[in-house]
């Protein structure tokens, strides 16, 4: 943390303030530049939370922290790739992973449907939602445990690995018992509770950016499940909330190779969510692809015109073969690329 | 739902769109203007989220929702404004109710001091946590049922009544046995699993809004507590994520007057978590009396320089009296205000 | 400026970025921490641009800038608050100032029926546009130099002084030979050539924030003003751009208290703009007293129906008297307090 | 526009809605609903301002827009695609149009050096600034007409058209007699009075997207230049301001897909802006390719770290060939994709 003095802070104000950082534990490295004085504060305790109280000290201007807040998920403390298995996949490696199925899981039919148009568009996993989160309690909640049998069942028809929400603590057991990954949603990134109970779980997590959570905070969230126990976790952008209101959310793209850059956590993107409308699908998923993540999350539907929730950002079959066209042209094109 | 279609549309794109609305349970009403044809889609479901996929029928531009997607938090079906009763207090009444105290519990001899000061100053009600949703894994995570136990005691000894945040539903039950006031904080705004179960207690709840979330979102999240048939919600306002970074978040001084008018619940400001730093707390404090708020919550720390955690945002005592004299000299002001 | 190393920074890396800074012109100040080390640039340079480079240099994790880039916006740089006299007006002195009018000047009967309102309710200044930045060129584009005649006709017969926007450099001259002061809409503020302009002229500027301007660009463009030659400027907050759209934009309160911490220039509100409904006006309105603002400007329409801008956020002569009520007893109530 | 009253709006305030419209001289048709009526206001008037008045009027809960504000540039008014031609090129058709260059023109060695590696690399235009709009008035503010000059100079030499940026009315003139494209820049996307005078120019304008500027706005401050009589607009993303601070703007790629459906006007990205930092260049360009782009504008520099201005996110020339292969590779394998 480095404690940037006001330019007339007076001698015993900088002594004050030093002072004040060694009764709490730290060293001060005092600096002179030509207008101020800046004060390093140095020691091991990565919960510098208390030495933010120094702005409110006389003659403080700021306080800037240095350190990265994280450690387990930063690339610094693990320099290589981390590469996740899923069943026979690996989620991070050279191949790009394509996570498909419908928002909600609605029937058997519908559920078996999808995953067959999955499996045959060349998909790689299947997403379905049991517990859904949605804004309206009077919206359809989902199908809960029936729904995570049927995609039980749809995984041992069609072999696809499954990934499925979970929403409070007192559900992971459950999921865990019969998906093969499990997804934090983006308003659940800092359900703290819920955080360190499938940091507790035996299988990968999917940890959704939320809509107003920065990159280092998502960072973060992933470190309450990394310091938990379990290291398997794949982060994934789903678009931020910002002013405009074309899109249902803005996709930051950017995120991915910041995130590539700052963890060695596989990235993934949900071009769906972040749309809100099929149409802006396609290009935001090939843009996935271009921008060097490691899949993407998309929801496929075999009537979206029927669907109890995001119909109107659903693939129809034809559409989704389109988009896994594109995907293996872009992924050929860039085989040979210096990511 | 009104249903736009684009000005090139055809009459069998617009038949279609008419007949797919009857298909989902709709009455279809349109009617054609100068440049395009509108479609309003009429029915009694609040669950409109199916009538959004209209959006990916050929010829259509848009979808309009109409109606509110909240019914019981609404000022429509309920004018009068809503008193909440706790203790002997009445929040939501013509008194500017304070609440204040310790960001968290630390010891028996920090809170019983902070409660003192929060009596002495002419404070109506003392806050202070024992489970603490921190963004670092690694930061003080609360004393959980010992601070809530410490709480009971100050209570107890000062006669305030008080509130406390609540983090998953598995620790409602234990709070509302100490606490008179539960509060669901910003990060669990949408932790639906979590609403639903504060909305089965007894005692009211105080909802922050999230740093990502909308006023109408707040409301929906107000209407899974109420629903669930707790109806003592009070609303707060604690802050925006924006870009301006001078301030930890933006505080939105007119959701109070919006709120005022959507919603028959009472709406309080905390100016500390929105300001970051308590040099911002007083004036903040004083906007939130003169914009028309039932009432604020603040934190107050008789060492704010020894505080685990939000030191910076604490107030002095001082500076809390000088707070709770300017509060009253304003309200007094206002006393024979139209509001 | 100070440089971050990477902690797995070699000592090669450390001595490059060393050179680098001492090529640039700077000195460099190396500091070791526990886990990594930092090195200071120091210099009289207030264009720090070049420095930011240091981020593509090898080893380097980022930059942050320490000093403020504005000098004499700042307070450092001028302790007390300054006050600018406007005929016989002291805008950031003891009196809270109200700038009153229609949001365009419409007619000679318009302007001068809402010059005499905004008199007999206790008003200080005429507001009026002439030259009007619409976002649609198919809007009114305002009378430009009738409407500044009839501005010109309207303070002789009330004597109450003027403020009226200029939108283009070449304007500048024409509009203040009519105008008492020179008002700089939130879309131009960063219009260099136009902020270069009104700073050689010799009437003070009300300079607007942006609706997506940080509260340190803002006075960087003071800064502009500033350092042309004018020192008369007076800074408005108007209203940010955020994600919520309950008001026309998000009137960000606290950056009065924060503008009056970081500068000795006036701050006003303008809550006519930031609500963009009438309704929330006032409410508004009396906050911007109680958190300390030196005034406000609000627009006041005879008949806000007829209005060709800006008529739902007006307010109605009665509204507009009510308001001055309330924040006479506001400021009567607050004379006497430490701000 | 649609008026949606309330749900207890009585007889009399609907008939008063009603003849209120008529008044201002649209026409209105009211249609009842099971909770409410909503009344359509019909008119030619494109200005449609003045009905948002009707907020303010008794019984009325919102106003709705319903037609788009801008004609022009719409794809309603303009199906196909519009090509714009600059000297051989032709931007919007089927090649992929990459500027590229230094941010400004610092010396003739420079800018010289500069365009070389453009052509060598296979670039298509030379972008360099002379008249630099900076947020501090102590930065380097451009050579102004030397600098143009010199742009001059190095397009006969390379043939390569040129770009660059023009701030003030008064310089367009010279600006168009030097460069074969006049750019607006992003702080100047709503200077109403410059958008008038480049659209009296002869040449094609770059128009960026401000950073707080909402797809519709950009839209409608192209229907400026258009509607003043200039028909050969580009459009540019160039990131927009959001809460995460880990790059610069955060670029909205969703925006390419999204204009493209809204407008025949070409769309270009501009990932150096976006990003602030060379590292992420590289991918936002490519992502930039997937998404359906028709180009995009990028800095490049010999040296830079000598760069005077945005050293930090200009490529090296070895990154600028890499991309250029990469844009090669990723355009290639979408040949034969409908985009």
């Amino acid at each position: 943390m480095i404690i940037v003095m006001k330019s007339q802070a007076t001698e015993k104000q900088i002594t004050d303030v030093i002072n004040w950082i060694e009764s709490v534990g730290y060293k001060a490295h005092p600096s002179s530049g030509v207008e101020r004085t800046i004060i390093g504060a140095v020691g091991d305790n990565r919960d510098k939370a208390v030495l933010k109280y120094a702005e409110s000290l006389p003659g403080v201007e700021k306080t800037m922290p240095i350190l990265k807040p994280y450690k387990l998920a930063s690339r610094e403390s693990h320099q290589g790739d981390t590469i996740i298995p899923v069943g026979n996949l690996r989620i991070g490696g050279p191949e790009f992973i394509v996570m498909a199925g419908p928002c909600a899981i609605e029937s058997e039919e519908q559920l078996l449907e999808s995953a067959y148009i999955v499996k045959k568009g060349g998909g790689h996993m299947l997403r379905g939602g049991a517990f859904k989160p949605r804004t309206s309690p009077y919206s359809f909640q989902g199908m809960e445990e029936e729904g995570l049998k049927l995609l039980d069942a749809a995984r041992k028809k069609t072999e696809l690995p499954t990934v499925t929400e979970v929403v409070s603590p007192a559900d992971v057991d459950l999921v865990e018992s019969y998906a093969d990954m499990l997804q934090i949603g983006a308003r659940n990134v800092q359900n703290f509770a819920l955080l360190k109970k499938v940091g507790q779980a035996r299988k990968p997590v999917l940890l959704k950016r939320g809509m107003m959570t920065t990159i280092e905070e998502l960072l973060m969230s992933a470190e309450y499940i990394l310091s938990s126990g379990n290291p398997n976790v794949i982060l994934c952008e789903r678009g931020i909330r910002t002013f405009e209101t074309a899109t249902r959310n803005t996709l930051d793209i950017s995120a991915v190779p910041v995130l590539k850059n700052l963890t060695h956590l596989p990235v993934v993107v949900d071009p769906s969510h972040a749309a809100g409308n099929y149409k802006y699908v396609i290009p935001l998923a090939r843009a996935a692809v271009a921008v060097g993540a490691d899949g993407i999350i998309v929801e496929v539907h075999p009537e979206p015109e029927k669907a109890v929730s995001d119909g109107a950002q659903s693939l129809k079959p034809e559409k989704y073969y389109q988009l896994m066209d594109d995907i293996r042209a872009l992924a050929g094109a860039l085989r040979s690329k210096a990511v």
